[in-house]
């Protein structure tokens, strides 16, 4: 069960190499998601837009294939121990999925003020829940400290080559999806920068001329604003409709080097965009997107100019939004 | 290309057997839907809901089945001088999604006031578009008359046995994915009985101690009102949020027998009960379903007690529902 561990440096090259060799394992528990053509929206740039369907992935998004390649490399003995992570939502039900398909404990901790209905999810797939605070900052230091103290494995939502090469598998997919046909550019949400990283390390190889645009809130946008800085920095965050991107970028990640290296451009969404574009794609396609990636579409949407006439996968990230979040972006 | 087609007269065997006919017909056009636990509403329950997934069928609906089964009986020259329909959602869609598969022209009648959404979806698939007055009521006999005068084939949205045949893969599938497993009870939607009239006769044939239910909107029950009055009644219809089972039965229409014989109990849903179905549904599973699919979830609640423990189908028929709908129905 235990599998190569990725080696340093962490380079495209190595994430992309290492999103190829996982990707076949990851087939044995995730399906593929499905490469779609949105007409309506292809209509409206003037482009032909390809949407990769991680809202429709187990677990409502992308993060059930970084967890499950981590735990992948873990042996049984590990699994059996237990692992710990922090979350607030998708990565939570990432790992919970990895150890329900390949067995093993897991302790994740959230902010007590988590909805009831996350919880319960987290539950089902047999998680133990440590609620712990309203700060979500708080949680990782929590999660990591315990996993320390009781020599039990932690799995980080992005700073990890592992969880990268994971993300990474969703450009794997993307290629053979395209079977070699052309593409001109793609847009992924920025959150921590894991997905981006895989996506484009594992993409560029193949299509070195591809363009990668990296989408952030206006309101939460610290990975564009570190790569802006030149270094990591610490941003004022504001509650964005993209809640799946949300959060500081860790001091040290290895995402960053990777986003200032593959991240062509950078596009900062504002909530109206965010709302609009997830309206726009309930009443063309009749799906249900999450904030994060209702931001990349609306991304796309801020560059119709220079995407037009071209051909452009679009990741949507993620399903996972609640009625009344949906509502409250809608009314 | 042309299908021997079905022959009188019209029982729940003849259906079944064309429906198992049809099955590998359609499956080179349409996809295989999701069969799948929902775990959450299963806990709610005490019961294990299995739900087939018709929201994800090409098209959004159900209807993509019918439409495909009918117009694989037409011949080329039939397809290529065109069919004539009416609707004002998913039948056309269906209709469309049929000839630009297999080839063929089509003329959609819709009413004046069809939203610009659907009308634009209904070209992207190239339909023609007749837009009539704002009455859907005298669109079919518009369009009827439009085929018969100029000899074009008409398809209508459920009284035809090719039509309930095609619904009928939907209980193909499930048997299917059932994989020998039993089935307790299957929860359909109704409006004009297509669907129930094809899904029960497929799985009465293999479980025969299968309990059927149909449930309808109280603001709109012509189907459940007929039977119980013993013949076709016409009845006050009201707005519904379950727009896709709305209207009244037509005459003489073979579904009424039908659903006499095969629907074992009728479920009336209410307004309210439709809608916090779609919240149950959007915050336990992120998946966006329409209002029809919505009341079959609705009326597995309110027939709780008498389903639990058992092992239950509900037929999720569609996914089409606009934003300002799904606000409306959440705020």
């Amino acid at each position: 069960m235990t599998e190569q561990i990725l080696t340093e440096p962490v380079t495209p090259a190595a994430i992309a190499g290492r999103s190829e060799q996982v990707a076949p394992l990851l087939r044995r528990h995730l399906p593929i998601t499905p490469f779609l053509r949105f007409e309506a929206f292809s209509e409206e740039l003037g482009a032909e837009v390809l949407v990769k369907c991680e809202h429709l992935q187990r677990t409502g998004s992308f993060k059930a294939r970084g967890s499950m390649a981590k735990i992948l490399t873990l042996s049984d003995q590990q699994r059996e121990r237990g692992v710990v992570t922090a979350s607030t939502g998708n990565h939570g039900l990432g790992v919970g999925n990895a150890l329900a398909a390949l067995g093993g404990r897991g302790i994740v901790y959230l902010p007590e003020n988590a909805s009831a209905s996350k919880v319960a999810a987290l539950r089902r797939l047999g998680l133990e829940i440590r609620a712990e605070g309203t700060d979500s900052g708080v949680l990782e230091p929590k999660a990591r400290a315990y996993a320390a103290e009781h020599g039990l494995v932690y799995v980080p939502p992005y700073n990890d080559p592992e969880i990268i090469a994971g993300q990474g598998t969703v450009g794997v997919e993307i290629l053979e999806q395209l079977a070699g046909g052309r593409l001109d550019a793609v847009v992924v949400a920025v959150g921590g920068g894991g997905l981006v990283s895989g996506v484009a390390s594992v993409l560029k190889r193949h299509c070195p001329d591809l363009r990668v645009y990296g989408a952030s809130p206006v309101r939460d946008s610290a990975m564009a604003s570190s790569v802006e800085a030149g270094e990591i920095v610490q941003v004022d965050a504001r509650a964005t409709l993209s809640d799946g991107t949300a959060g500081s970028v860790e001091p040290g990640s290895i995402t960053f080097e990777l986003c200032r290296e593959l991240v062509d451009d950078w596009i900062l969404v504002g909530e109206d965009a965010i709302s609009a574009a997830l309206r726009m794609v309930i009443d063309t396609e009749h799906q249900l997107i999450e904030g994060s990636a209702a931001m990349a579409f609306a991304a796309a949407r801020a560059r119709r100019t220079e995407l037009e006439g071209q051909r452009v996968a679009i990741v949507s990230c993620g399903g996972n939004i609640s009625a009344s979040t949906l509502v409250a972006a809608l009314a």
